[in-house]
Formats: C-alpha cells, structure tokens, sequence
C-alpha cells in the first residue's frame, strides 16, 4: 500500500538523529502545519529537529502547537538532514545547498510540480491537496501515533489548501484523512477561529471602503470597486489589506467577471477574477499585465477613471465574444 | 451494522408507492438537499414523489437537481405516506396531521431534538450535522444507488449545515459521508459557487457601508458597526441583506465582543455575537432582547447614538468582569 518514495523519505527521516525543516518564503497554514506536524512527529521519536522560515509564522498561525520554535535565521549549526516541506527546490524557502556546507542529505516532502531535479529523496504528489495529507501518509511508516497536536497542524494544512474543503483539489481521500484527524482530537473551533477570525480591523474597514464603490454593468456580468490612495491614507492600510475583496465582488449573484482597481503611488493595479468563460489572462495581457485563466492582474498608468473605461471596455467586450 | 429505527422508516417508504415530503419553513441546503435527495433516491424505486416546501426553493438551491418541482402549495390530493425532513414536527412545516385526513403513516428524519412525541415512524439522530447524514444511511436500507445527483443534494446538505466542515457539529462520521458523496461525483464547485458565490448586490453594498462605520474600543475586545435608514435607502437594500455583517464584524482580530446596530422604523435593532467568555444573552436581556450565550439581539427605543453609548457601555462592563 505504501509507496517506494514514502519508504524511502521515512527511512532516511528515521536514519539520522536530528533534521533541519524548512518550508517556503511567505508561509500559510499548511506550510508551517506539515512542518511542526513533521517535527512534532520526530521528535515523538527522540530526535532533535529545527524547524526555519526565512519570514517566521504569520499571526494567523499563531495557535500551531511549537509554533514558537520557528526561527528566522540559519542556526551556526545545521543537522546533516535537511528536510524542505512544501516547497518544490529550496530556493523556495530563501535557502540553497550553498547555505549547507556540511549536509548529508535533502529530502522534499511536496505537492508541487519539480522545475528541477530533486537533490535527495523526494515524496512528491501533485494529487495531494496539501503537503499535509503527505505528512499523515508518513506517519505509520515512522511508527508515529497521531496525536491531539499533530492532528490539529495536519487539519490546518488541510483546511487552508483547500478552503475548508470547497476548491477542486479536495479528493475523497483528503475527507478521509480529515475525518481521521478529526477522530484523534484535532481543534477545529481554533483553526476556524485563527485562521479566518482573524481579520486585520484595517483590512475590514478597507473592505467596507472597497464595496461600498460596488458597481456592476447593466447586464449584472461583470462587477467592480475603487479603492483610492485616501482609502489606504484614512484607514492606516497597506496594499496587503487589500486581500479577499476581489473575492466579495466576485461573489456577487450573476457575476461573470470582477474587477478590483486599487490607486498605488501614481498607477493603477487591477485584480481580475473570471467565473465563467472569459480568460482573464488573456484580457490582462491587453495590458501588459497577465495571470492564469481564472485570475489575473495588470498595472495601468493613467487616471483611475481611464483605467475603469479602458479595462471594463475591454472586459464587456470579451463577454460579448462568449455565449 | 444499521439501526432499528432507520431500518422501520426504510420499511415503510418502501411499502408506499407513492409519497409527499415536506420540509420547514425558510429552507436551506440541508432541508432542500435532504428533501430532493430522498426524493430521486424513492424515484429510483419506480415511486412517486411530490416535494413541499411552504416558501419554495431559495436562489442559492436553485441548482440542485431536480429543484424546479418542489411545490409550494398542498395539491389536491396527497399520498398516504407524508414525510417530513429536517423539522422536529409538522408545524415546522406550516402544516399539521389535519392538513392530511387521508394520510395513513406520517414519518419523520431529523436531527433536531423532538418537542413533540412523533406521531409515526422516526429517524432522529441529534448528533448528525445534517439531516443529509440520515438520508444517506437510510440509502442502502433502501436499495438504492448512490447517484451524482443525489450525491451533490446530499454534500449540499452536509456543507450547509457544517459551514464547509467548520462547525463543532463536524464529525469524522461527516467527513467519511463526505468523501463518498466526492467519490460519487458530487458537484462541490456548483455548491460553492451557488451557496457562497451567489450574494445579493444590494447585501454586498449594504456590507461595504456598514464595514466603512467600523470601530473598536480602546481595548479592541468590541467592535461594532452601523447602518441607518439611509444606507438602506441608497442602496436598495432589505434588513434581510444585514445578513453576514455581524460574522464579519466578528472575525476582526481580537474581537470577543461584536455588535451591529441597525436602524428600522424608528428603533434601533442591535445584533450580538461573543466569541469570548461573555454571555450576551444575559447581556441582551438587560435591555429586554434574548438569545443563545453566544449570539443575541436587542431592540432599543430612542436614537442611535443613545443605543451605542448603552450597549457598548453595558459590553465594557460584562468584558470588565471577565478575566
């Protein structure tokens, strides 16, 4: 049942005494979850691990049983296993083999597609929901109890990969792992609590200044919001407050495609959300910008009223190609 | 393996060629998913099925197969098997056993506690998250297949009354029931999609201008938000659409105590939600309002400002006496 590249992940993790873990620059909930799991599960063992994010663990998984323990600056001394979670090359984590002169070996724990050659074992599944469900798939071949606190970084992992189970990365398998972890104590009412009851009060009342702009075509396919620099100026908010309110307007009844235009020193930056046929990517391409099919941005230099014109032009005109 | 129980209800929807569901007023996913799910599941059976719900379908179930003949009106003549799906009784229904003087057995499937004796044959479990959870057990009881369409009616049902498996009612059972519903076919991205992406212009107007009011205490233990005729007016707006603030007021950082104060008519009506240690329950009932320990309303006489100083006040002091 188990398969040869989890084997030998599992037994290079049980040959050494002590591992370095670490996961990719700007982390969420299943990068620092499948890491502290992946700790807290060696370390059941009787090893010693040290666990590295070059940004740290952000507020909102700051609830992750051990999530204290993760350092922001390569230790003087690193364990001659380096393990890198979540992360297809370790560039991905603002690290290199350069930065471990005295490493034995690299293993990656991953459920991204490789854009180079793994230096070392490699348990890799592009199916996997989340570099949690490989973590769990780990655990019996270490001989690992699944215990109230690893369930609970694994559940995290899940649950931020997936959106709580409603993208189309979320298999069969993935309810069941959540139901096993579930069984064993993991803390769903924290995890729903930190990770999405913590909203910054700047970035609501950004958002409140974004929807109340709310417009949409006459034909309801397509809907937008304006967020000026006074915006930003009047609620002490940054553009990273700026996350998910493409996504209220994109939850608009009988949207096709949404737009978000957000004035930044001088320029216009424009998020673009498609839900039915219309590539974004392409629209964004008009404009120098570009994405994927379903999400997508552009930068525009000019007023915020020409950029509206041009880019709900633009947008009108590709509905009008569809059915 | 299967209980008495849901073995005499199996028992007596098979021995009825045809029969009538209803389900309670102001239906949601789990009543309507449950309802047509138990429905195609007796139609594949060669049976007749009449659906009833006393306010129809609401928008966002408008996909779920087969949606399009739920009744809202009692024909004139009805099967001598009634059943009723998601409801403790009848009367949740907007019905009683004398709208039916030719029925022969009333059944009912639930998961809500009983106020009543059930005048029929019962599937009642408390602790399922969904009456969904019950119509899929009873399918093997029954025969049946389970098909995409009843699979996407009954993850319709589990997601809804889960909160995309968020709630504390969540169990590993959920989940397992999940994963099969997935593995057949189930159609997560159109319950996403009509469930969560389907929100009324004039609500998400109605959020922004009641975002852009947000404040917090010193303290950032309350925050709380405004709407006033006005706001209503401009945007077209219903106090149906005030729906979903108070969660987003709610998932500010820090926040135990939140409140959204809206005026109607002359009276300002105050929404309370806690998610500390706080009972505004007790709290509500200070100015003559009620609720559960962790969400509660109030509606106060006089104007807004003289509602914010009193109910905020009276917040402070409860949170005074917290630890």
């Amino acid at each position: 049942m188990s398969r040869p590249d989890a084997r030998r992940v599992a037994d290079t993790l049980l040959h050494y005494p002590a591992c370095f873990i670490a996961t990719h620059v700007n982390p969420e909930g299943d990068a620092i979850g499948s890491m502290l799991a992946l700790a807290l599960a060696l370390e059941s063992l009787g090893k010693e691990v040290v666990c590295y994010d070059r940004h740290g663990v952000p507020e909102n998984c700051r609830f992750l049983p051990t999530w204290e323990r993760v350092v922001t600056e390569l230790p003087a001394s690193v364990p001659p296993l380096v393990v890198y979670v979540d992360a297809d090359r370790l560039e991905r984590c603002d690290l290199s083999v350069d930065h471990f002169p005295h490493a034995e070996t690299f293993a990656r724990i991953d459920h991204h597609t490789s854009s180079a050659p793994d230096p070392g074992p490699a348990l890799v599944d592009t199916k996997a929901a989340a570099a949690g469900e490989l973590i769990f798939e780990l655990l019996p071949l270490l001989d690992v109890t699944l215990t109230t606190d690893i369930a609970t970084c694994l559940q995290t992992a899940l649950m931020v990969d997936t959106g709580r189970f409603s993208y189309t990365n979320t298999t069969p398998k993935t309810h069941r792992i959540a139901a096993d972890l579930l069984a064993a104590g993991a803390d769903v009412p924290a995890i729903v609590d930190w990770i999405w009851g913590s909203v910054k009060f700047e970035a609501t009342r950004l958002l409140g200044a974004a929807l109340s702009t709310l417009q949409r075509s006459a034909d309801d396919r397509i809907a937008w919001a304006v967020l000026r620099n006074e915006d930003f100026l009047s609620v002490n908010a940054t553009p990273e407050d700026t996350e998910g309110i493409i996504d209220a307007v994109r939850a608009v009844r009988g949207v096709e495609v949404a737009a978000l235009f957000s004035e930044k020193r001088g320029t216009i930056r424009v998020s673009l959300r498609s839900r039915g046929h219309v590539d974004v990517a392409a629209l964004a391409r008009q404009f120098d910008g570009g994405g994927h099919v379903k999400a997508a941005g552009l930068t525009f230099d000019g007023t915020m009223e020409n950029a509206i014109c041009a880019v709900i032009g633009a947008i009108g005109a590709a509905l009008e190609d569809q059915p």
